[in-house]
């Protein structure tokens, strides 16, 4: 390498990058034998040092300049007009690391450990980082390399450590409605277990377990809090991404989502690496298959189910997986509001429906994971938790450690509109299409207006007369309502018998 | 689709994007169901409307506001407070034909036509871009998408039509010194065909032909100088930087760039598209080969090769490949001037070497090519073109037409220091390290000051004795030239028989 120094003189753009980038007018470029993105180090006379790829540009940075965001300028504590030495520096490791993997070469814990460390820093550009994910896309992970990507997600994040206490956990691939986690984290804090539990919001469904939840008490929590509350009460359902116990995590699901990336291995990692990092040493997986899930069919089901075992084995954590049934709803209600009033009725004794007998079967089969019941006991002694109100009791506890109020199922609050919705045709329902409700229900407002959804006054196999109500639709903003009701005619909600789809009427005011 | 339509107030920021992204506050992502990289439809009243991916931020940008970078606000026409409709949209066709390359499906030309044009006008964000090429890299392109990819970049550059005129060319994969192009352009001319040849500049070698070609003339030509010049003389040596044949190839590699990809199919298309969009007939390849060269051995070669004749077929360019030998060095000079002079003095006659042959050779086969003269006989009737005289009155007319003053290869400038490098032991050189003689010649200022670089005294297989003078090494700046003598140590560039490395002395001022 022909190791030049520069002396540059700063230009500070007034614009934070989110990433760390620097950049070089065209000329000097041209001088230093740089491309856009290659790497340079910029130092300063303290000492403090900086890599970063560099961009190039014909105009708002002159030859002998060096722009630089506010994010970068403040890592580097330096003003307008401070002078900094450039020197054209080497590809990191973990570029190495992502040709290999491009060239379907096995990568080994330290390789995959510079890539997430990278990532995390910033260090990796979002181009070299897509690359990455795109090759693992394509050639996949094996068993090894799923484990050393869990291990550097680990490594890299925050981490809880609750000493000796036996902590229980509960993940759910998703893609259903129904709140289970809110009924399975009180029975198993009933149990006298700590189940420290993070969900997320919902992003292209009705409602995500933290948006439910956020009717009944903030989830917003701190790290702190998070540990506090499950100390004291045993469990707590808090929303992950504020607790950012893999931050490199999130960086990969922005790049995954514009290509729909869904690479082999990642996601176990991503799932396991959070369970590890809140000490997890017991975990029941939900895997709902269905053609609307994530997992469209049991062979698919039973691949991933073998995967997550496999790398709980090496990361201490034992894992059972539940495959459920992803082909219907999972309760009745769509929308926050609508799905928090579901597991408090639930809890409350108030119904028993098939979100609860699902909730009882995760339970149970952490308890008997755990060892503390015999096979085949676990949904018995669950039910019986849930029944004798003592998860009810617990549920109350963690509402009101998170900093919210207890209020009955019957006083969530209510949104200004609602609209009862009725068959135009007799038949049996052979099939309630859930992927077209949560469009219903977000048309409707749902998740940033709580109130808003849908509830299903039918289930599948119901024989149903013309005139029959079928569903009530709620929100808070009568035009978003309008437009939910004018979507259901291209979306419909209910499959009668012979494929005939369901038609409907509704009282237009 | 749920389709809602918000109104948002413009925050212009000030600085260029380079690409198109605007910016939406945390809150009004969430609201409206978008993670950063969703697209979203911005119109204004007036009727203009664009599709931009979206980034998400928590801070610069408030709830209600909408963020734009200046040449996206320009675009649009609007100032900061102006309102516009923000509505989400859908991926475009082309993020779907990516998915594809992704899940290995072959691509058609309806397809490849996408995504090249929402390159070119940005409406593909880079991560896109870089998942793109790194499924290509991976999946590969067969040759039909190989001539879909050459008719997509042709389609979406820029052309010049020279109506019934014959159009020759010729390209070189690169990887040696030597600028064959500056001695096949005239002869080509001579013999009185048009050869409009575009040449790149170095990027991590010595010198590229447009460097070179710089010491003679301006290279940076526009499309109509490029038409008007080559109507005029029959030739031209323009930097194709400057001229946008296919300017969805410069963003192509600016991505393929950091991670060093180099996907199969692609740079065949790059090449063919920029050849058809002058209307070449008729091209030579040189594809030299050798371990520090671009194509590492023979059976790689020829497999390019056939890619190169199959994809001229389909895109009406008869093209003839010639494997050279990219194992030694193309004429002894590696630096801007001192490679324009070794062509010069080629053409003046003064000089015969390996540069020349192989130049005779690659304008030759033109010839053969072209129908001009019969097989086995182009060799003969370059020589003579150039040996005659007629090349070098070419390329004076060529000279003086990019604006140019001709001078004799003596006169051509030279550097303030030079340094003679001597040989500390005796024996055969068994070869000659082309990437380490680049390497020295950069560090010693080369491309930028076009009088550094070095001369080499000595071939391969010369019996040298000790204190033999090996090269010269010339620069303008004297830090450099020592920068270079150190580096020397490091990166030999003779070996001896037996595998001695030369040893050097030179004497330090």
């Amino acid at each position: 390498m022909h190791e030049f120094v520069h002396s540059m003189k700063v230009k500070i753009l007034d614009i934070e990058a989110g990433k760390m980038i620097s950049i070089l007018n065209q000329k000097n470029a041209n001088e230093f034998g740089l491309m856009a993105l290659d790497r340079i180090k910029i130092s300063k006379k303290n000492g403090i040092e900086l890599h970063t790829p560099v961009d190039v540009t014909d105009s708002f940075v002159k030859p002998g300049e060096i722009g630089l965001f506010e994010d970068v300028a403040r890592y580097l504590k330096v003003t307008n007009n401070s002078i900094v030495t450039v020197t054209p520096a080497e590809k990191p490791e973990s570029v190495k690391a992502i040709r290999k993997k491009i060239n379907n070469q096995k990568l080994n814990q330290q390789e995959l450990l510079e890539i997430v460390k990278d990532i995390n820093s910033n260090h990796l550009s979002e181009i070299e980082t897509a690359a990455f994910l795109t090759a693992v896309q394509i050639n996949g992970f094996d068993l090894d390399e799923t484990v050393f990507m869990t291990n550097a997600l680990i490594e890299t994040g925050n981490k809880i450590d609750f000493g000796q206490k036996i902590i229980l956990d509960k993940h759910s691939v998703g893609g259903t409605n129904g709140r289970a986690t809110m009924i399975v984290v009180p029975i198993i804090a009933a149990a006298g277990y700590m189940i420290p539990k993070t969900s997320s919001r919902s992003i292209t469904s009705a409602c995500g377990t933290a948006d439910a939840m956020e009717v009944l008490a903030p989830v917003s929590l701190s790290l702190k809090q998070l540990k506090d509350i499950t100390q004291k009460t045993g469990g707590v359902i808090a929303w992950g991404g504020a607790i950012n116990l893999a931050p490199a995590d999130d960086k990969i699901i922005k790049i995954e989502h514009p290509l729909s990336l869904d690479p082999k291995g990642q996601v176990i990692a991503s799932v396991m690496a959070k369970k590890a990092s809140v000490g997890s040493k017991f975990l029941v997986i939900d895997l709902p298959v269905g053609p609307d899930t994530k997992i469209k069919n049991k062979i698919d089901a039973e691949e991933i189910a073998f995967k997550f075992l496999e790398v709980g084995k090496k990361v201490g954590i034992k894992v059972e997986v539940v495959i459920t049934d992803g082909t219907k709803p999972s309760g009745n209600a769509f929308g926050a509001a609508l799905e928090a009033r579901l597991a408090m009725e639930i809890l409350e004794g108030k119904k028993f429906d098939d979100l609860a007998k699902k909730s009882c079967e995760l339970a149970g089969a952490l308890l008997e994971l755990v060892g503390d019941c015999k096979q085949g006991q676990g949904y018995t002694k669950a039910k019986h938790l849930l029944e004798s109100g003592k998860a009810l009791k617990k549920m109350h506890e963690i509402i009101i450690a998170q900093g919210g109020k207890i209020v009955s199922s019957k006083k969530i609050s209510e949104p200004k509109f609602k609209q009862i919705v009725y068959s135009q045709s007799a038949g049996t329902i052979k099939k309630i299409n859930v992927k077209n409700c949560m469009e219903i229900a977000r048309t409707a407002g749902a998740p940033t207006d709580k109130e808003a959804g849908l509830v299903l006054f039918v289930e599948q196999g119901n024989k149903i007369k013309k005139k029959s109500p079928i569903f009530e639709l709620q929100a808070n903003n009568k035009r978003k309502l309008e437009l939910a009701l004018n979507l259901l005619k291209g979306l419909p909600i209910i499959e009668l018998e012979k494929n005939v789809i369901g038609k409907y009427y509704f009282k237009n005011n």
